[in-house]
């Protein structure tokens, strides 16, 4: 016998078919003696609605007003699939974020959990019934409802999973599991059987959008088994667990890409202390976040071209804090490109491995593709390419590291 | 200044306008001077949505589900309408039943209102702030969404009111008040500036549809003044209160009709002790209200005929009923009608004047209905006769009771 936290997002639980699919899965596990909590997310034509409507209704508000309403759908979902088990003999009850409750900071929009009653849980588990958790919602401080932030349930899953020990907390989604790259570019990708937290953390925040950062992070600090699992199959899905757990390891594991950047590259700056300063600096407090620097060395001492990315969707904010800034940072031009795509190599083993940079330096060269930026971190590799070349790149890469599904 | 709890039902509150519009409404309230709470239904869209995802997904299930999953609907308004009153500058704040919280005993689908803890809504009084509370919803001993049946939100905002001491609870509609007869069948119909408590409820319950019973009889007992008016006019409505409060009281105050009942009729009962214990002792058993009945006096002493009427939906089970118990009961045949109405003449002021019932009959006489029941209590008589002539009977009704419009 298994404890286990079972989540299924907006696609899993679109309508009410898939509501019924949902239960007979959660049946199975419960027949085969797992104990079962499952936390859900809001059916996503509901959310849609919810959103529209708060959009609709109003341009000034309180985030705690959209909150209340956004709830409602997870709260609907999670009243729903209680129903859809009970008609198919699977005693289970619904549980919204103050029942539990799950406690949180208050900050509406994006709260942070803090303590979680579990009280109720063990109680529904003892008795062998079926917890349905609303997922993506807690309570504040002043007895408010307050969400999470996008991919929040997510971050739910795994907070229940961890203050009720359970073995392991399967995330149910629209993917088989987590890919060596993105199958729909790379038709050789294969689904890796497991993961480590750090390596899926990489590939989370590189783009890899199979699940929520924060809800990584918190696997990874209160060592949460993750299973990545289709809602649409039953084949098993992909293992986020600690490094210690995968005796041999890759020394790459996944080749990630992220189109959500954007570069802006400064012509001709004055090549003097603090001149990352006077511009960095109006950028952070417009709330833009840098990723990628590169600064040339000058020839001359005296002008320098400086390189750096923003999120897309920053790009034309970006440049108006540059030319605002424009006097106190002294630069003949600023050019932004917003064609370019991220390109990452990620994997645990090159701690351990030297050359695995100049692989990835040498393959796309081979290709003509001229790297833009080049940042590194302990566990992973990453340049900035034109946004043309992605498809290229990716595939190239995929076969270099041996990636390949033969 | 007056402390005033406003009640907007699901038509009031159908789609974003609608909202917009109550936030007017509000704001103009507020600006004149008043302490204004408001409480709110699901958008009529919502409600019906929520209902067809619950009846889609299962057959069997806790009612207690049910209600987690419709009180959502409230809890979307009630976050929008504090939505759009933020946006026009009226400060504002949502509360949901448990948060108040409205205590209740539990019995989900149709929950009685305990104790109402009022200290947070006196706090955002104090505040110059207006409550905007989902209405329907309450939470029960066991920290679970009870709702509180059909129009529960009537009953939300008078409890609210009589917890609050509020100066009137003003229920918004879409009509503008309550009239002496159903305007779209009697256009001299006029619109009632005051009826009482005891009135209203003869109203409501004779199929007046304008209040729910429940919050009538509550608004009696805390003696809440209640205002019936529409959510699309500025007109004052129709103010329920006291029979102290209204000087000079007419005779009668209206004619109320139904057609939610339908007759039976027993052919040949047994005129013996106990027969009238054999028919409706199975008929309680099986949850059916008679609501008429009449035994006529048997010329032989030997059989008789009785009728009765029932709710027309359960009419075709009561049949069965009847028919299950014929060796019990002993009756030569019985004989179902459904094509009946039930016509109610209501006035606080029968109980000092003679000849009001009298009036009714030789009315009717006079138009060749045939009554085929009557009944009667301190300030109604109601009589059943053939559906066809509802609108004569109401229309000459209305005239011979001097409450024509002219």
């Amino acid at each position: 016998m298994a404890r286990l936290v079972k989540k299924f997002g907006g696609t899993s639980v679109a309508d009410i078919d898939r509501i019924r699919n949902v239960a007979l899965r959660v049946k199975a596990a419960v027949e085969s003696g797992d104990q079962v909590a499952v936390v859900v997310s809001a059916m996503s034509g509901t959310t849609n609605q919810l959103v529209n409507f708060t959009h609709n209704v109003a341009n000034v508000h309180d985030a705690g007003e959209y909150d209340a309403v956004v709830a409602a759908g997870e709260q609907i979902t999670a009243g729903l699939l209680a129903m859809a088990l009970q008609d198919i003999g699977v005693r289970a009850r619904s549980w919204l974020g103050w029942q539990i409750p799950i406690e949180t900071d208050g900050v509406h929009g994006s709260a942070r959990i803090g303590r979680i009653g579990t009280e109720g849980l063990e109680k529904i588990f003892a008795e062998g019934q079926v917890s349905v958790i609303a997922g993506f919602q807690g309570v504040g401080p002043d007895n408010r409802i307050t969400t999470l932030g996008r991919g929040g349930s997510d971050l739910s899953a795994v907070a229940i999973a961890a203050a009720v020990n359970a073995d392991r907390c399967d995330i149910y989604t629209d993917v088989e599991g987590v890919f060596t790259a993105d199958p729909r570019i790379v038709t050789k990708a294969r689904k890796l059987d497991k993961v480590t937290y750090e390596e899926m953390l990489e590939m989370a925040s590189q783009g890899a959008r199979v699940l929520q950062t924060r809800s990584v992070e918190a696997a990874m600090k209160h060592k949460v088994r993750l299973q990545v699992m289709s809602s649409f199959s039953d084949e098993p899905g992909t293992l986020v667990v600690d490094e210690e757990e995968i005796v041999e390891q890759e020394v790459v594991s996944g080749i990630a890409y992220s189109n959500d950047e954007a570069k802006i590259t400064l012509v001709q700056v004055a090549d003097r202390p603090g001149v990352a300063a006077s511009i960095f600096g109006p950028l952070a407090e417009a709330n833009i976040n840098v990723d990628m620097i590169v600064q040339n060395v000058s020839a001359d001492g005296q002008a320098t071209d400086l390189t750096f990315t923003v999120p897309r969707a920053d790009l034309d904010r970006s440049i108006k804090v540059i030319e605002d800034s424009k006097e106190s940072i002294g630069y003949r031009q600023v050019t932004p490109d917003p064609d370019v795509v991220k390109i990452s190599v990620i994997g645990v083993g090159m701690r351990s491995h030297a050359g695995v940079a100049q692989r990835m330096f040498k393959t796309l060269a081979d290709k003509g593709i001229n790297i833009q930026v080049i940042s590194t971190s302990e566990i992973k590799v990453s340049v900035l390419i034109p946004a043309e070349y992605t498809e290229i790149a990716l595939r190239a890469l995929h076969t270099a590291y041996g990636l390949d599904d033969e």
